[in-house]
């Protein structure tokens, strides 16, 4: 089964903001065995409406729109959608109904003279919005479902949980996994070129192969689509054999879709060690990823941002001198950072990031990009420079996954 | 001047990674007068290829790809476009010398028998990739242009920042710009409801108007095409005048297109003041957010996470009293942590945020969603609780806007 999806928003192709939704949907799908096609981010009102619907109707078999169903002028989704089938604009009791409720939960009155989320194209269905105001709508031929929902990602996403997967979506008849070998310490090139040449065409066997470098290493993909949990456990076999046996072995820290954040969490649970972080540079990135994951407070304590020396020296106890002889960005800073961390939290493990984010603070002896990151725990104390490249918002995400890195390190040596 | 945008990445369509080029491209595009008209993301060796291209052809005189260039098996949209415009692949010597610097660059050696990135389909020229290794390809006919840029967000930002917008885009007959004005404290549909009732036809004479709502508020845009900046003026003076007439005046907190950190920092700066977070469900975010933007050190002391209560107790001094009879999730804890990090960081204005991002913790009294948001400064200590909806990052960011939306109104109080 394949579905589309058409994002509407000018916001998008203007540049002021960042589509969220697809991810949220290719992952809703998936569960159900229903893969992603292709997603369409169009204007407001887009001329090409029906001729991109015409076209998704000869491939798909869902349609998912995003956006275009709030209570403003440019919210034409159900006009648009009422040309394209042909329906009138009517009003439908049952999203009065589903309105009010709304409104009624939010503390405000439902005024059906100003809002007109009653009013649906012939035809289509209203569904509940589980966080926001405006309902979602749907109609269904016998080969073809569509789905108009809220663009606002919290909207949709909770809408997508908590009632479209749930009660419109049957369960499909394959199987479709992602199996993912997350590796460390080897470039891309190297992997699919002299270490394993042959690894890519292998896998493909099995299923469409994607391979994803990030600065800390390349997460390697297989979707399988099969039609039954015992052929999909055979196949997990096979695959692992294969990776097992190549020249990557020893690089693999994760098997799985989790996110290194998550396998942090789960390994220092087991462990029952306490973390905490001394953040420069990150302003604080690496514990808002840690605790991005629910049920991170068990194992996070907490992290000192120390993005002003005073904060380093005061809170942390990095020595004035070593602030003055080697400089904030440097292995010994990282590594004073870490220690007072350890001290002032009580933590078990402690990692550090102080560098160079950009664009401005690069000399020609450190330039922009320059991280010291440090690990203590223990009677152990380290700190290690990378280097990787990118804007400020792609070094501080850099600079976050060292840091991760690092402290899984730590915990598995723990 | 119009251009699309083809996206070729499995990971995108499988839910693994979010694209985050369309908003990049966007940005860039603007600058040049030039709109973004559609973006399309689609699987690796999508067959739709040429079904896609003839129809941009048709609307779109750019055309940029990208994804597909990376050394693995699954890159392939060189042979894609050498099969729609039916050149061959062939060595180009340009790419060569251009792979052997990336290469170099990176402190490795280019094995032109291993990587491919010196075949190039036939008219095709390479462009210089500042960040990675891989370079783009462009080719272009009197009436369309076509640029394939590597999937990577940060190579393909450095590329088009660096080579594309500067070298090979004329400036535009246009000028387009966005003429936001931000608002608080009105929900949208009040806005163009019962408060400005014919606001948005009004301004709608000027260009496309779009309405974004936050937590915090909604900002309202008109995106203005002109063909000169005394125009652009003039339309300028208008759209504030409707606006500073109708009833909303009040509540705008900014006109122009920067963020709220942004302006926090521009705004602190000015009045040089020191600031300071205490995060606990935020878990650093806050601090991560003011640090993406550049400069933010002159006015960003630092914060303390305390995720846990040991570290709002020992860092903050937040009472175990407090903690006992109010919960973490109070008014009386937001504000104590406040006072503490005013006491430990020495700044001028503390921030803080603790609540329940779920999706545990909550409860009939607090239910997931709760946050206490304190402020301190010069004598004033105080705090509020919010009920904001969503999933746990949802929350996180809906928590995080509430503290800067506070911080922005104690700036100003200062």
């Amino acid at each position: 089964m394949l579905a589309d999806l058409i994002i509407i928003g000018n916001e998008l192709l203007n540049g002021k903001i960042q589509d969220l939704n697809t991810q949220t949907l290719a992952k809703s799908l998936l569960k159900k065995g229903i893969k992603l096609r292709k997603a369409h981010i169009v204007m407001d009102g887009t001329e090409d409406f029906g001729e991109i619907i015409d076209n998704i109707q000869k491939k798909s078999q869902y349609l998912f729109i995003s956006g275009g169903l709030g209570p403003t002028l440019d919210d034409v989704t159900k006009n648009m959608l009422a040309e394209y089938f042909d329906f009138e604009i009517v009003e439908n009791h049952k999203a009065y109904e589903i309105a009010k409720f709304h409104y009624h939960r939010g503390g405000r009155e439902y005024d059906k003279e100003l809002i007109h989320y009653h009013q649906l194209p012939h035809e289509f269905t209203p569904i509940h919005n589980p966080v926001g105001y405006a309902p979602g709508i749907h109609y269904a031929t016998e080969s073809f479902k569509v789905f108009a929902l809220p663009g606002v990602p919290s909207e949709l996403e909770g809408m997508l949980e908590h009632v479209i997967i749930p009660e419109y979506i049957d369960d499909g008849e394959f199987i479709i996994e992602n199996i993912t070998y997350k590796t460390w310490g080897v470039p891309e090139a190297k992997i699919f070129g002299e270490l394993c040449p042959g690894l890519w065409q292998k896998l493909e066997a099995f299923g469409m192969v994607a391979s994803l470098p990030h600065i800390t290493g390349v997460d390697i993909g297989v979707s399988v689509t099969t039609n039954s949990h015992d052929e999909l456990t055979k196949i997990k076999k096979k695959i692992h054999k294969i990776i097992m046996d190549s020249n990557i072995a020893d690089n693999i820290w994760h098997i799985g879709n989790e996110s290194i954040e998550e396998v942090i969490i789960t390994e220092a649970k087991a462990k029952n060690l306490k973390i905490g972080f001394a953040e420069s540079c990150t302003g604080g990135l690496c514990g808002s990823r840690i605790t991005d994951v629910s049920g991170s407070s068990s194992v996070f304590w907490g992290s000192i941002v120390s993005y002003s020396n005073d904060v380093k020296m005061k809170t942390l106890e990095v020595t004035a001198e070593t602030l003055k002889n080697h400089g904030a960005v440097s292995e010994q800073t990282a590594k004073e950072m870490a220690s007072g961390v350890l001290k002032e939290m009580q933590v078990d493990i402690a990692v550090t990031t102080t560098g160079i984010a950009g664009p401005g603070g690069g000399s020609a002896e450190k330039p922009v990009g320059t991280v010291g990151i440090g690990v203590a725990y223990k009677d152990i104390c380290k700190a290690k420079i990378f280097n990787p490249k990118g804007n400020r918002k792609v070094l501080k995400r850099k600079f976050s996954d060292l840091a991760m890195m690092n402290l899984l390190r730590a915990i598995r040596d723990y």
